[in-house]
């Protein structure tokens, strides 16, 4: 049999993925067929989404293949935590130039150690030459009716994000040398660093929120820019104040002022920003204590229309778009 | 709101897209927010697949964008149609150089044109800019334990083809300019030219053969490439037999003695290639008359283990290793 595309999914993932397979009981065909075949749990919807890194645009050239792995299941994996999902399953296509062990190992373990960090079973796939680029396609479950949609916020609601934004952006301007973070420990710049090339999905997060959330999105484009897509979606406006940013020590001391911008504006974070009615504020805080996961009351729904940045009621000039591939195409 | 991912998709795939949703009672989110969630018919099994095109690999620079569009749509619905599923869904990652209309709307075309046709839903997407790749996730379902898998085939089983395979090679071949066709009537080139821009998955005829056919796969590295592994996944060896092979009038006009090779090797034909008992050739027959579609028995599976070509019972020598991407990495 030819050397083709199935043994070289098969020599980096095979016997992991198998292991995987084994453990989890929906798999019902995997890798090696034309197609997988799963069993979703009676009850339950299929959540479904499929995003591509491209090298240049999300990751820069050269970047660890570890990492190049890991967030390529990682923005998926945190598409379905934006949704309350529980993942289960996910198909990958690969681009690379060359079938070059020196990338495929370490880039399949970027891959699978996060799979087995969730549970999740890689279940098919694809490589071809060609310009570097990978496209995970997520699989998971949800109970009817429970979905957490960008639209469902209202004016009043109290709007939240998770972990500390703005980390990630900063750990790619060091990757990328932009900022050469004198001030920086050792242990601020591998943490600025790790943020950005293995963001941690928030999948425990986006389950705890079923119920609780009104309204959820990701943050990928940038804080301000994706909780104006759920104000958006959720016919509102929405304010950021700024004073209630949750800025971690690293980012500050890399920073300084600037640590509000970097953490409004910067992407790539993977935080969940969200909406909660203010009855719900105390269930909120125990579900977020229950999956040990810092959240933070960033700013409020209203009735605007518009996206405002403030400090202290003071109004921010501030330009809310967020990076968009295409802003000068 | 900036004229971002969403919009783009929004721009050229939103409209007719929705319509399909509405047309589908099982799309409870779709294009827009984080993931799509979706509602499997109760007691299905889900089938995933995942397959990228990329420019210069899978099609030549300069294609049709209304072709590529098609055929990245097409190559997954083939992949579901080896597994004897009915598609439902489809997400889209397209990667493109920039943001031009001239490309965009033919693509976008292409692609809801033929899920109109198998009433499958585009239920999300993303965009990036960069080197121009398609990967499509396409969704569909299966009952319990009726899926056609490659490796259900035995010794003594028959060796099917659908459709006339070479066709597509034939047509690239006409499209890169690296055959005349000086003998070709204007039909059969225009003919052979669409067999590769626009191949027609064989949803209908997969979807026949559940519980009649023991082994399936779709044809896309070369009939005998996809037979040896078929072959393989079932533990046998294949005979193919030359004279049995059907070639189109068009192709044999082109290739003239050289056809046969060009059926048995070609690729990108997305004609299923599959096996039944013989105690199944007439409910073979009735069903593909009833859904319309040639078959044409092709070889047998033997104990062999090996894959061969012979013509009328004479071994030809025939390289049935199929197309490789890496086989020069």
């Amino acid at each position: 049999m030819p050397l083709g595309e199935f043994t070289l999914i098969e020599r980096y993932f095979g016997q992991p993925a198998e292991a995987m397979l084994r453990s989890r009981g929906d798999v019902l065909l995997g890798i090696g067929d034309d197609a997988a075949v799963l069993g979703l749990p009676p009850g339950r919807q299929l959540v479904a989404a499929l995003d591509s890194l491209v090298e240049g645009r999300h990751f820069p050239v050269g970047s660890a293949p570890r990492s190049i792995g890991h967030r390529a299941l990682a923005v998926n994996l945190s598409d379905l935590a934006a949704m309350g999902a529980e993942p289960a399953w996910f198909l990958l296509a690969l681009t690379v130039p060359a079938a070059d062990e020196s990338f495929l190992e370490p880039f399949a373990r970027g891959v699978l150690e996060l799979a087995a960090v969730h549970g999740v079973a890689l279940v098919g796939g694809d490589t071809t030459a060609g310009p570097l680029s990978v496209s995970v396609q997520a699989l998971g479950f949800i109970e009817p009716g429970q979905a957490l949609r960008r639209g469902g916020g209202a004016p009043g609601d109290l709007l939240y994000v998770s972990g500390t934004p703005g980390d990630s952006t900063a750990g790619l301007k060091l990757a990328m040398q932009v900022e050469a973070g004198a001030n920086l420990a050792n242990a601020q710049r591998q943490y600025l660093l790790d943020r950005f090339h293995f963001p941690e999905p928030r999948v425990a997060l986006g389950r705890a929120l079923r119920g609780i959330a009104s309204a959820c999105i990701d943050v990928s484009d940038g804080l301000a820019a994706d909780a104006g897509k759920l104000a958006a979606a959720s016919g509102c406006g929405v304010t950021l104040e700024v004073e209630r940013l949750p800025i971690s020590a690293s980012l500050r001391a890399l920073a300084g002022e600037g640590a509000a911008r970097l953490a409004l504006g910067g992407g790539e974070d993977y935080e969940l920003c969200f909406t909660v009615s203010r009855a719900q504020v105390p269930a909120l805080e125990a579900a977020a204590d229950n999956v040990k996961c810092q959240v933070t009351r960033i700013g409020k729904l209203d009735a605007s229309g518009d996206v405002t940045v403030s400090e202290y009621g003071k109004r921010w000039d501030f330009d809310a778009r967020g990076f968009d591939h295409f802003s000068s195409g």
